[in-house]
């Protein structure tokens, strides 16, 4: 078997918050080469495109950019703006159904552009950090759906068509959020320079209510860490 | 069986090129309203985003958006620029492989897009007009990639959860270039509005030499129609 001539290169999703950069924290300790891919579609939580290249910057990416999606096209979401962000709901609730942060097609679009982006670079490894344990609502996060785009990009490439399919991990599908920041916890991660919040205050702190900071919150409680969240108001 | 209280919506991919064009007058003919979509990528043929335009008028589609898309993520490619487009290959040239004009994922990232831009409009159909028979060097052209981003559409989206996939379109997808002609000229499609050349000059000529406009100069001499395409020079 020939050896490869360089580590392996990994486009990483990174929204910058704290599963994605567990997900980088982990690309780098399996020994990949690390490009990082944000997304700017006007999510009303812009600031946690800073925190993404903070992320990028600590856990040794070899780069960070940020593709501009237009996302006018894709109709009214919570996440980017049209109707409140919901707040202080349950665990019943937040897996009872899909939440109006749903934005169409989302992991779809920024799957396509992870793939073009890694065949342009030669990267034979993807890693998207969804996760389908704590909040189920979204079906773009599925194992199912997953695997399907696994098939798709298998047949989509000139490079999968010579030989080099790319390979899609998603090594915290099936964690719970405590043992997501455990894991992070264990290779070093600063989840302090992560942001989670739906709905952060104009100085950036967190609202502590909607489903991505109670979730959070709730995981580093389970996890018997620290959180070092910055919350409005506190 | 319920009667729907509207016309069936589809979102159509629309270059601008013959092949759209034909294909918005197929979903039209099929009884559907129809969203018009382009994508400007940066391609230096831009010049068919404004025949786009002409053509989603011309056969009645309610609407007609350009979406932009940031490739330059997605490398280098003598669609976008980089390189020359290559000139008067042969029929064996043009199908022996994956040409200089290949952009990495491109119909993925157009069919995500479209995807979510469906979803948003309650349409339960996409076009694409796809083929695979003149000219077989795309990966994301052949019917085997379009079935496994139908399987994937079926998993992607809260529509298709809640038991409304929608279904992909691709009536070119057999056709050779004459028989594409012959079917848009018996439903009334100006070809005159269309732009297909790779390489026009400024005041939006046709080169005649490129793999499109060979593909487009033979279907019209093959199909026994006149060619109504304005050349450089001529």
């Amino acid at each position: 078997m020939a050896v490869p001539d360089h580590p392996p290169r990994a486009v990483v999703l990174l929204s910058g918050g704290l599963d994605s950069a567990t997900l980088l924290a982990l690309a780098r300790a399996q020994g990949h080469t690390c490009h990082c891919v944000s997304f700017d579609y006007g999510q009303r939580h812009r600031v946690e495109l800073e925190a993404a290249a903070r992320v990028a910057a600590a856990l040794g990416a070899v780069e960070h950019r940020i593709v501009r999606i237009d996302a006018s096209a894709l109709g009214p979401s919570a996440l980017t703006g049209s109707g409140a962000v919901p707040k202080g709901r349950s665990a019943a609730q937040m897996n009872g159904g899909i939440p109006a942060t749903y934005v169409p097609a989302r992991n779809t679009i920024f799957l396509a552009f992870a793939l073009g982006i890694a065949e342009a670079l030669e990267a034979e490894h993807i890693y998207i950090g969804v996760t389908a344990v704590d909040y189920s609502g979204y079906p773009d996060c599925r194992p199912e759906y997953i695997e399907a785009f696994q098939r798709l990009a298998a047949l989509a490439t000139k490079a999968a068509v010579e030989g080099r399919p790319v390979r899609l991990h998603t090594p915290l599908i099936g964690l719970p959020k405590a043992e997501i920041i455990r894991t992070g916890h264990r290779l070093g991660v600063d989840y302090a320079l992560t942001h989670s919040c739906y709905d952060p205050d104009p100085t950036g702190a967190a609202c502590g209510a909607c489903d991505a900071c109670q979730l959070r919150r709730q995981g580093f409680a389970a996890a018997g860490l620290p959180d070092p969240t910055r919350y409005a108001g506190a």
